[in-house]
Formats: structure tokens, sequence, C-alpha cells
């Protein structure tokens, strides 16, 4: 019988527990078919959780997730805790919970659905096959380094540091390297070494590094180059890895060119397999508790988690499998319908997801 | 009778030489046309000055540009100069002259040509009426900030560090409302004030100096974001203005966007009218002295040096006309040719331009 895992549910805010939901069912839908044992725990997250306990990240959620073995996060925040002071913000909860889980990478799949090319603003020929992954460090850089100000005789001066050592830049180049070898084996490590000392840094580890991974083929992108590469041969990218603020950019890039943003999902990752998986879009508030929300995204989150943390490849396939079935049967939620009046609800596209699935 | 207005002719490496022959041969013809006078004054710079004078920029050099209205450049560098000390690249050249000349900003205009949109891998629906300009930073942020090693517990640590002064950001942001102001009065000021001290600083610059521009339209938009809404929405977008980093990445990208990377004009500007005028394209040595380079960049930056520094919008506008009348009635260098065996050489699209430019 298989191994029980444990996975640790934040629905959060906004249309997160409608999409959790729908991903949930296709949880107990891949016990049923694969024999797979999975064991929930609903915790809160978010605003909801500042309603409710006075804190995004409370003590206990933080206790369910890291008994967990992945969490499966819906989203959260919205207008009504937007002028929050800092720590009763969901995003406080975010970086929160992403610390005390030892997080330090993020991974954004940027998938093309074939029936779904027309919504992206590329040619469909360019896009033809594309099925890259953008690994960001998450950690690091300018993003969390010192930040003050200064006065000078130009006037006040702002500063911002930008800071790696050797073993953050080795841990993520090698989780890269090691994504890599379970898909098409190409890796572009993205920096600016020609400009940045960080980026010699970074360049330096990955050719030290490099040669354990002989399997792999490398290349180093500078990142303005990368910018350009992504929208002229999207399809020549398998695994990207680059440093936190690149990969703010060049994730956010990659996801457009798929159009379908909506549809994407991700997963933060540290040493060993836990994750944290949850979908690229965000709580949409305005669609919230109407049944219109796109529970896509989440239930390929779960996929992803059944590849990345738990190994289940079969199922994970299924999944997406059964996700590309249903579109191309021509069902649509709102926001990816072409004919609006035909589109179906949340409910309906998780049902029909489920019933797609096929051992 | 029309002034004379100094230029300083500046070949360069490659092609360079090919393509601002033909530039130069426009400037003779609108002087003919226009009644403007030029009077021309030519330099050694970057790798054949290496070769003839010892230095990428030889005092005699930035003497002629420093007595100049304007510089015209064509490309600068090639293999035989890349593995020489520092000091004597071209590149190093490149970073001087700027100093040198106070030339503070960068703008990357990036207009898609109607007869060229099926060069790029964007629909030609949402190309459609694409004509912005990036302003970009040149001179601070983390490309020129302070930068070190460090030994720490967890190996050795690169840092670099990113500033910005109120008078160094109000300088660039003032220039691009100047130049919105002679557009369409758009003006997207890109940053990441969410999590930057630098880009809160830009971000309260721009909110400053807003109300005196009460006729440009203008929204802030975060780096990711921009990086997103360039493939989303390129043609709404008029001008972009933001720091050196940032505008590198997102400069290279909307150029990618356009499908036209090779015919691409910049300028880089200080105070006043003064500014450096150079294709985007590098100095291909590969296909240099063959007579093979297309022109077009380095002509368009003769139309985008009237414009700009001798406001002389008639005969920018009757250059433009002329390059895309030579496109449109099918005249392709080998670069932007379908069919390679019909197109033609380098003074073969000069003469047309040439010949196409009417008052
Ligand atoms: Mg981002
Ligand atoms: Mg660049």
């Amino acid at each position: 019988m298989a191994e029980v895992k444990k996975i640790a549910v934040i629905a959060g805010d906004g249309i997160g527990p409608e999409v959790v939901a729908e991903a949930e069912k296709v949880l107990k839908r891949t016990e049923e078919l694969f024999g797979y044992k999975f064991q929930t725990e609903h915790a809160l997250f978010g605003g909801i959780a500042i309603d409710e306990k006075g804190t995004p990240l409370p003590q206990e959620t933080l206790d369910i997730c890291q008994k967990a073995d992945a969490v499966l996060l819906g989203a959260v925040g919205g207008p009504k805790w937007d002028n929050n002071p800092k720590e009763l913000r969901p995003e406080t909860g975010l970086l929160g919970i992403r610390k005390a889980l030892g997080l330090f990478s993020n991974l954004r799949p940027a998938v093309v659905f074939d029936c779904l090319k027309d919504a992206s603003t590329l040619k469909a020929e360019v896009l033809e096959g594309t099925d890259l992954i953008v690994v960001r460090e998450l950690t690091g850089g300018i993003y969390f380094g010192e930040k003050f100000r200064r006065e000078t005789e130009n006037g006040q001066e702002a500063v911002d540091t930008c800071a790696y050592n050797v073993n953050e830049v080795e841990r993520i180049v090698r989780q890269a390297f090691e994504i890599a070898q379970k898909r098409r084996k190409k890796l572009a490590s993205v920096d600016k070494a020609n400009v940045l000392e960080t980026s010699r840094l970074w360049r330096e580890v990955v050719i030290k590094v490099a040669p354990e991974y002989p399997d792999v083929e490398l290349e180093h992108v500078l990142v303005d180059n990368c910018a350009m590469q992504l929208l002229r041969r999207p399809s020549s990218f398998d695994v990207i890895v680059t440093e936190n603020m690149f990969g703010d950019i060049l994730s956010d890039e990659a996801a457009m060119l798929t159009g379908s943003i909506g549809m994407l999902s991700s997963a933060s990752l540290g040493e060993g397999s836990f994750g944290l998986y949850e979908p690229v879009h965000g709580s949409a508030p305005d669609i919230a508790g109407q049944n219109l929300a796109n529970p896509i995204a989440t239930i390929l989150s779960v996929a992803l988690m059944f590849r990345m943390t738990f190994g289940y490849a079969d199922a994970a396939d299924a999944i997406e499998r059964a996700v590309s079935d249903v579109l191309n049967a021509g069902h649509r939620t709102g926001d990816i319908a072409v004919d609006k009046s035909k589109a179906i609800g949340t409910t309906e596209m998780g049902d029909m997801i489920v019933a797609a699935i096929k051992k």
C-alpha cells in the first residue's frame, strides 16, 4: 500500500477556496485510480487568517505546513487588507511562510496549451512546442539586501545592495541541473556577468558544478539577451535558472508569452522534496464566490506537486492529459472562453477534469 | 541661410564605415533639398583607433566631438580586440566618450515597419501601430555602483551596489516628459517601487515633477509587469523611462518585438541639445567590407538626430518616409530579404533611399 502523503491545504482568500476545492477533487480521484494515499489538513492563511486570528501566518498554520510533505495554496490577499500595516498584510505572510519553510527557489513552468495558442500575442508557429521552466532564486539578491537613504550634494540618495554567496548560488544551480536532468536536459543560466560582480560569482559557480552534470547541455545567457531570446525562440528553452530579480522579470515575460497566464502553476522548493504549490494567478476578489474562477492552474499545481515532491509522474501525466483533453473538447471557463455565453463554471470545469483523468 | 551644424562622424569598425557612408549621402541630400548646412568632420574611434593611435578614444576624437553639435557613430568592436586588456578595448572607449560628453540617457525607439511586420514573432494585429521609445538612464544604478567580494561562512560573497540620487533621476525624468510632450504625450515610468529603495526614490521624483507636465498622461509600471505588457499591448506605449538595468533589459525586449532589430536607431543625450546617434546593431565583422550591410538603422539615426538635436522635423519626416517608401517598394538588403537572391547591397539601398527623399 502506498505511503500516506500529508498535504497542508491553504485555501486563502478571494477565489482561493473555490479553485482549491476543485484541486482536492482531483487529489481524491487520483487516490482512487492510482492507489496513492493523501491526508489533507486545512489551515488558515492570508487575509482570512488576519480576520480570524489577527495574523496572516498563525503558528498553527506553520505547524501544519511543517508536518506536511507538501503545501497546496490557493491565493491570498485582496483590497480589504491592502492598507493594513505591513505585519498585517497577506503578502507579509507569504514572505514569512517561505522563510519558515526554508523555500529558496520558485519554479514557474511556462507551457503552451495547443488549443489556447491563439490566446498568445506570439505567432503560433513560434510558440509551437514551448515548454520551459524558470527556476528563480528566492531568498537573496537585491530584493533582500541592505537598503537605505543618505544625503548627498545631489539631493537624497537611495541605495539598494545586491549580494549572493557561493552556497546560495550553488544550492539553486544544483537544483536546476537536477530538474533539467529530469526534463530535456538543457539549462540556460542567466546573468549579467559582463557587468555585475554577483553575476560573475554566479557564473563561476555554474561553471564549477557543471561537470557534475555532463548530460545537461549548458548555455550562459545575458539577462537582456534572454529577454530577447524568449521572444525569438521560446521553444528552444528547457530550464532557465537565474537570480531573484532577473527571475522575477523573466518568469513574468515567459508566462505572458504562453498567452495562458491564468493557467500556470508554480512551486516553491527548498532542500529535499518538500514544496509549496500554488497557481501563478492571484486571488481575483472581483469574481470570488461566483463560480467563475478557472481552477486549471491550481489543478496543474497538484500535478506539479506529484511530479516534483512525490515522484508520482504517472498521476501527474494523467492530470495534465485530462486538462488537455477537456480543453481540446472545447470547454472553457469565462477567462479563456472566446464565446463567453458558452463559458462553464469553476465546479463544472473541475468535474470535467476529474471525469477525464484516466490511468 | 541656415546655421551650419557641425557633425562629428565616427565610422568605427566592421560595417561601420559602409553604413556611415550611406548616412552621409543622406545628409548631403537633405542639404540640397531643405537648405540645411552640415559640416562633417571624421574621427577615429574604437578598434581602428586602437590600431592607429594606441587608444580607443584619442584626445583628438574627443575634441572633434566636443566642438560638434552632434555625433554620428557607425559601430565599434570586433574579435580582433576582444582579448585586449580593458583599457584597450573598443567598449571602454564607448564608456569613455559617453562620460566625457556628459551623456546620461539612451533613447531607443522601437518602431514597426508595416512591410516588415512579418519579421516579428508577434502577431501583426498586436504589433499594429507600435511606435515607442525607451529612455534609459545611462550613468547610474547597479552597473556603476561599488562592487566587491568578501569571505563569509557560506563561501565567498559578491556584492553590487545600486544607487540613485534625486538629481540623477530628475534630469532624466524631465527629459522623458519633454520627449513625451513632442510625441503622443504618454509616459510610462518603470520601477520596482514595491521592493527597491532606489525605485521608491525614483517614483517620488516622478510624482514630484509630473504636475509640471500636465499634458502628459503618466503611468507607473512595475518592471516585471512592463516585461509582460510590452508583449500584451506594445502599441499602447509611447515613452518608457527607466533606470539603467531595467532599461537595458526592456529596450532589448522592445527592440526584439519589432522584429526589425537591425533597423533600429538610438541616441545618447545629455543636458541641452547635443547628442550621439548610432544604430542599435553592432559592427558585424563577418560581413564587413562586402557591401552586404543594411544602412537603414544608421540612416534613421540621422533622422533621429535631425528631430532630437537640430529640430529639423521636416527633414526627419522626409528621411523616414523615404525609408518606408523604399521598403514598401519591396527593396531589401540580405538581412531582411525573404528571397536572398533578390537582395540589394549597402550602396544600392543607400542610393535608393537618397533618391526617395522628397521635400
Ligand atoms: Mg514578477
Ligand atoms: Mg541590453
